[in-house]
C-alpha cells in the first residue's frame, strides 16, 4: 500500500474591514477601481430604496433584490438567486456585494461561496448585529424548514465596510437586537462593554467588533475558542425554530443569554451577584417567549443543537462577567437533562 | 477611517490517499477505530450492492443511496441527502463516506462541504475516472438545469482509499472513459504516459494520481496552473449540456481533448506530427456527438463556459505532448469566435 499526503497551498482567507461614520461612497469607489468582473449587489426592498439603488448606479453594479428577514434564508431564495447571476452573466470575476442585515450577508455569502465553486463576496451590513457579528467571521448559512442556518460554510468576505451613518436610519427595535450581540460579547470575553455606560457608543461597537474579530482569527473554524460567540444562541436557536423563525434573532440571543446566564449561577460556576449584574444589563429587553411555546417542542428544538454531539446538549458557560469557561480547551460542557429543569422552569415564569 | 486586517489561521484542507490493490477494508477499519462520530456512507444501488452494503457492516455506518451517474447531481438529490442526514441525527463529528464514481464524490462533498458548515469526507472512488480525477483535490459539485457543476466548492476529503481490487468489476466502456482523463494528463503534463504501451498499467494509473496530486498542491483554487486539467473539458462540458447530460463525462472528456488539440494545432501551437499522434491515442474511443446537438445549442453551451470572463471562450491549449501553453501564468487564452469555426467544422465532420 502506498501512502500520498496532499497538502494544498493554504486559502486566501483575509478579510479587510473598514470601520467609520460616512465612509461607505468613497471606500467603495475606490476599492472597485481596483477590482474587476461584473458586480453584483444582493439587499432587500427596503435597503435597495434607501441605499442600495443610488450605490448600484456609483460603482456600476446591477442589484438583486430578496425578501427582507430570515425569508431571504431558504434553499428556494437560494437557487432562485443562482440562476439570477447565471442569467446575468456572472462568472468567476464577478463580486457579490451583499448589503442588508445579517440575514442578507449569511444568504449572500452562501450564495457566493458554492456559486461556480466561490466567487468574491463584500459585506455591507446595515444593522448593529450585522456590523457587530453576522457580518464578521465567514460564517455563511441558510436555513433548513426543521432547523436554522443548517447548511452553510465559512467562506469569509474579501471586504467589509462598516459605516455607522448607515445605523442612522435603524428603528428602535433593531437596535437592541444588535445590542443583545454587543453585550454576549462583553459576557464572554470583554467586561469593558458590560461596563459602558453608553453601549450604543461608537467605541463599544468597535471594541465587540475586534473581540469577535480576535477570536475567529485564532480560531476560524470553530473548533474551540470560537464556540464562546455561541453564548446565549443554544437556547436562542431553539426558541427561534419553535416560532418558526419569527422570533427576531436579535431577541432570542438576548433572552438566550439571560438564560444561560441563569444556568451558569446553577451549576455552581456565576456567582449570584454576577448574574444580578447580568440581569440589570438585560431589563431593557422584551422577555416574551413564542407565542407557541411548549416545553417539549423547545426541549425537542435544542436536542436538535448543532453544537451536540454525544447525547447530551452542550452550552457555552461563564463564570463571571467578561469570561467563558475554557473547559480544557472545549469552550463547552455537556449538561445532563435533569440538571436543566430548573433553569427552563425559571425560564418560563420570567418570559411570559 | 479604521482598516483592521482579519488574517485567520489557515484551514487544513490535507488529505491522506491510500493507493493498492485489495487495501480497502484494512486501510478503512483502521481509520475508523481513529475517527469519532457517527458514519454513513453515501453510494449507488449498484455499489451498494456490490461492496458498500457489506463495508457498512464492517464498520457500523449507515448506508444512504442515491440515483447512479449524473442524475445524482441535482438540487433535488442534494437537499433530499440533507435531510435524511439531519433526520439520522448527523452532527458535526459525523463522517460523510462516499463510495462509487465520480459523481457520487461529486455530490457527497458538496453535501458534506455545506452540512452544518462542513463535516469531514471520505472518498472510495469505484471507477478509473474517479481515481484519476474526480476524487483528488477536492472539486465538489452538483448542476444546475442550465450547466454542469455550476455550484460546488472546493473542499477536500480527509482521506482517499484508492483500491484498484474495485476497478476488477469496473464494464469496459467505464473504463475507457477514465482513460480518457488519464491520456489528458498525459497531453498536459506527463509525455511517458501517452508513451506508455498499456495504459491500464498500475503504474501509469498512479502516473496519472500524482500528476494531478502536483498540480492541486500548487494551486488548490484554480487560479493558475491548476487550470490545465480543464484541457478538453471546455469543449466536453458544452458537449453533455447540449446532451442534457446523458453524454457519459469519459466520452466528452476524450471527444473535446482530441477536439482542443486540433485547435492547438490550427492555432499554430502544436504541429502537424504531434496532432496526428493524438489523434491516434484516441482512436479506441467512440467518436460521436450527441444526438440532438446542433451547431447553435452547442455555441451557446460554450458560451457559458465557467472559465469564461470576458467576451471570448478562453481554452487551454498544448504546444506538444505533455506540455500546456502558460500563457503568463494564466494557463489560458481567449480565442476568437471566427477562429474556432474551421474547429466546429472538423468535429463536426469527424465525429458524426
Amino acid at each position: 500500500m502506498k501512502k500520498i499526503s496532499i497538502s494544498p497551498k493554504s486559502a486566501d482567507f483575509s478579510t479587510d474591514l473598514y470601520f467609520g461614520e460616512g465612509i461607505l461612497e468613497s471606500a467603495l469607489t475606490s476599492c472597485f477601481t481596483q477590482r474587476k468582473g461584473k458586480r453584483v449587489i444582493v439587499t432587500d426592498p427596503w435597503i435597495a430604496e434607501l441605499y442600495a439603488l443610488s450605490l448600484a448606479k456609483q460603482i456600476g453594479a446591477e442589484l438583486l433584490v430578496v425578501p427582507r428577514g430570515e425569508r431571504a434564508k431558504t434553499q428556494e431564495v437560494a437557487f432562485d438567486l443562482l440562476e439570477r447571476l447565471f442569467r446575468m452573466g456572472a462568472n468567476k470575476e464577478t463580486t457579490l456585494i451583499a448589503m442588508g442585515g445579517g440575514s442578507i450577508t449569511d444568504l449572500g455569502g452562501f450564495v457566493a461561496s458554492i456559486y461556480m465553486r466561490g466567487i468574491a463576496s463584500v459585506f455591507i451590513p446595515t444593522t448593529l448585529l450585522g456590523c457587530v457579528d453576522a457580518a464578521i467571521g465567514g460564517k455563511t448559512a441558510i436555513d433548513l424548514p426543521f432547523g436554522k442556518n443548517l447548511l452553510g460554510t465559512i467562506y469569509p468576505p474579501k471586504v467589509v465596510f462598516i459605516d455607522l451613518d448607515l445605523l442612522k436610519t435603524l428603528p428602535e427595535t433593531e437596535w437592541r437586537h444588535g445590542l443583545a450581540e454587543v453585550l454576549k460579547m462583553g459576557l464572554v470575553q470583554d467586561p469593558s462593554i458590560c461596563q459602558a455606560a453608553d453601549t450604543r457608543d461608537q467605541t463599544v461597537i468597535l471594541k465587540a467588533i475586534q473581540g469577535k474579530v480576535s477570536i475567529v482569527e485564532k480560531d476560524p473554524f470553530e473548533q474551540s475558542i470560537r464556540r464562546i460567540l455561541n453564548f446565549g444562541h443554544t437556547v436562542a436557536h431553539a426558541l427561534e425554530t419553535v416560532s418558526r423563525y419569527e422570533m427576531p434573532h436579535g431577541e432570542a440571543v438576548a433572552l438566550g443569554c439571560l438564560v444561560e446566564s441563569y444556568l451558569s449561577w446553577q451549576l455552581g460556576y456565576l456567582s449570584q451577584a454576577d448574574f444580578h449584574q447580568i440581569e440589570m444589563l438585560y431589563e431593557p429587553f422584551p422577555r416574551k417567549l413564542p407565542r407557541n411555546y411548549t416545553r417539549d417542542s423547545f426541549l425537542q428544538a435544542l436536542d436538535r443543537d448543532k453544537k451536540k454531539v454525544g447525547k447530551e446538549v452542550r452550552f457555552v458557560l461563564i463564570d463571571r462577567i467578561g469570561h467563558a469557561i475554557p473547559f480544557e480547551g472545549a469552550y463547552v460542557r455537556e449538561v445532563a437533562f435533569d440538571a436543566m429543569r430548573s433553569t427552563w422552569d425559571w425560564m418560563e415564569k420570567m418570559a411570559r
